[in-house]
């Protein structure tokens, strides 16, 4: 067996160690029914057992109010692009979308297919190559919105919203499946949230999704089945066969999560992460070229910068790759290096490409 | 470690053992990444090989013909039952229904949310209990309709087409979730086909689809995208995160597919685990009394029977989980006994079954 290596890949990415050899071992023999958690019924109790503990700790660690459903549905965050405005921009109701990059305007857009002129672009950086986040002037929430919509962090360009957009009583939206757990936070002003599992939480095919009793309220009664809230926060996620051995394993990384000391922990790491890298990129700061522009809406959890030339990106990443970090090369679209460290990612990782950096840069610079 | 139990379970169903043997063996480290397929970027060669791997396995062994795409989607077979009339149904286009169990029902109920005038049943048995199927004369197709729809396998009630509908020209639309790949058949009369993963395949999450590109070109196009066949035939189903896990145990599951003998030799097996259970069944007619009316009906995949007294059924399921043997209980509005013997079941575990139910008899007959 080849040694682990350090994974920076933005999404699926890497997970903790104890939750996969917890899959690896219980493989044949799930919970000691001599079955593969995947070749057991969603409906018997070993299986039903799993899926509350999920949904339980994910409640636990994040403090969730009473008054919110948590689901765990299929599809990732691309369909609730469109579940979303589909049970909530109808009837006349308007939304306000905040657009921070492409992930952002694809939300916009799909609202936009749902109803034209339901969905509204209140603020965008685009013309800026999305370098930076719009400044909390420049988001003027409609207090006539059902929601605004916004992307926590942007996974390509590596902007993040530290502190959430103000909107008075208009219940935030917000796609967070690059930084959801990444630290504690306030779920209150929130109406709906939901995270592809495939970067904080587990395996691609899951999206964790929190809706407010005031907003389920509000859904669309007339849309098929399988796109209502409603069915799946009534069934509590087993209406149809959910995805289960994903939630297994997101079971598996949150159990890991508590008992490492849960988001309060994981932030004070995520932390640490965020002053070792872009200390070594603000130290060199001619060779590693930040692409963002405001340091306070820098990403801690997807990082881009660029080398002086694409040939040293190139080197960059080979030579990481053969010091056993993969997953740095840019977005397609944007090129240069992208380091995304989510919570699986530990200090002593990021230490390790730091002094990687420290000496390409003596070597290069 | 206990022993594996022999797993008669509806679905989420039992694999076969090589499969889970092999990704209990890479879960640290696949295809020499260091990485679990878990954590690798869907962009990468190495996931790109195992995604396309699991497509070319099925066009294979299932001999599609050129003009099918084949897709590998989320939200099981529920949200097939309203994509495929949002795709379809829509313009002053019809589409008839054959309604053979619940399932079925649901498919039908689904396409009318989305087309109240554009769904049509053709054909029902639930004035019956679905103990049959309708005949080849009760199923008139309407040659105006886009598609017919119908369920090759009812997992509730224990009845199979074992010869398709005839159609004409209209092309067939068709839930074969629970008994996709139990043999050959050919594919030249399908426009659709869909399939859970979680019976014959692999783990629950993904949906493969097969729809043939005369539908793919009447589909709406002014869906959201994420409800777009289009769209995912056109990016090889890698539009959006696709469920990387459970597309690599299909392929593990496919290739062990080929690697003992491909679809003819399933069947072989599928045949004769029928022959010896509903020989068992029909020795002992008056103490195993089958749900299904009509012989030529009955389901390889699902039978259904109930003892004398649902105290004797209770005995029944008990003493064979005592014996080693899983998921006989019933479904929930029915009672009784359902045994569901998909591929990953073999003939020595039905011989055992089939040893089992005829001591049960003579204790208790």
């Amino acid at each position: 067996m080849s040694k682990r290596v350090i994974n920076f890949y933005a999404g699926p990415a890497g997970l903790p160690l104890p939750p996969l050899e917890r899959a690896r071992d219980e493989m044949l023999d799930f919970a000691g029914t001599g079955m593969s958690v995947m070749e057991i019924s969603h409906r018997s109790k070993e299986y039903e057992a799993v899926h509350n503990e999920a949904i339980a700790l994910l409640r636990e660690l994040l403090n969730v109010p009473e008054n919110y459903k948590v689901l765990l549905l299929q599809g990732g965050g691309n369909l609730q692009f469109c579940m979303l405005p589909m049970n909530l921009l109808w009837g006349g109701r308007k939304a306000d979308y905040v657009v921070t990059g492409s992930w952002a305007k694809k939300a916009y857009k799909e609202a936009q297919i749902v109803n034209k002129e339901g969905a509204r672009c209140i603020a965008s950086t685009e013309g800026e190559g999305f370098r930076r986040l719009p400044t909390a002037a420049e988001i003027q929430v409609n207090p006539d919105a059902t929601y605004v919509h916004f992307t926590s962090n942007n996974t390509i360009y590596g902007t993040q919203f530290k502190q959430f957009p103000q909107a008075g009583n208009v219940p935030l939206a917000c796609d967070m499946s690059s930084d959801f757990l990444w630290r504690p936070f306030d779920v209150s002003p929130f109406g709906f949230i939901y995270a592809g599992a495939q970067k904080n939480l587990g395996p691609s095919g899951l999206v964790v999704t929190l809706i407010r009793d005031d907003l389920l309220a509000q859904c669309n009664p007339a849309l098929p089945t399988m796109l209502k809230y409603g069915i799946h926060a009534d069934a509590n996620s087993l209406f149809n066969t959910p995805p289960t051995w994903s939630i297994y394993i997101l079971r598996n990384v949150l159990a890991y999560n508590k008992q490492i000391g849960g988001l309060g922990a994981i932030e004070a790491s995520n932390q640490r992460k965020g002053e070792l890298l872009y200390g070594s990129i603000d130290r060199h700061a001619g060779f590693y070229k930040g692409y963002v522009t405001v340091p306070a809406d820098r990403s801690l959890m997807n990082i881009d910068f660029a080398l002086p030339s694409a040939e040293l990106d190139d080197r960059f990443v080979k030579e990481a790759k053969a010091a056993g970090m993969v997953g740095l090369k840019g977005y397609r679209d944007l090129g240069g290096i992208r380091v995304s460290m989510y919570n699986a990612v530990t200090v002593e990782q990021v230490q390790v490409l730091v002094d990687f950096m420290e000496g390409f840069v003596r070597k290069n610079g």
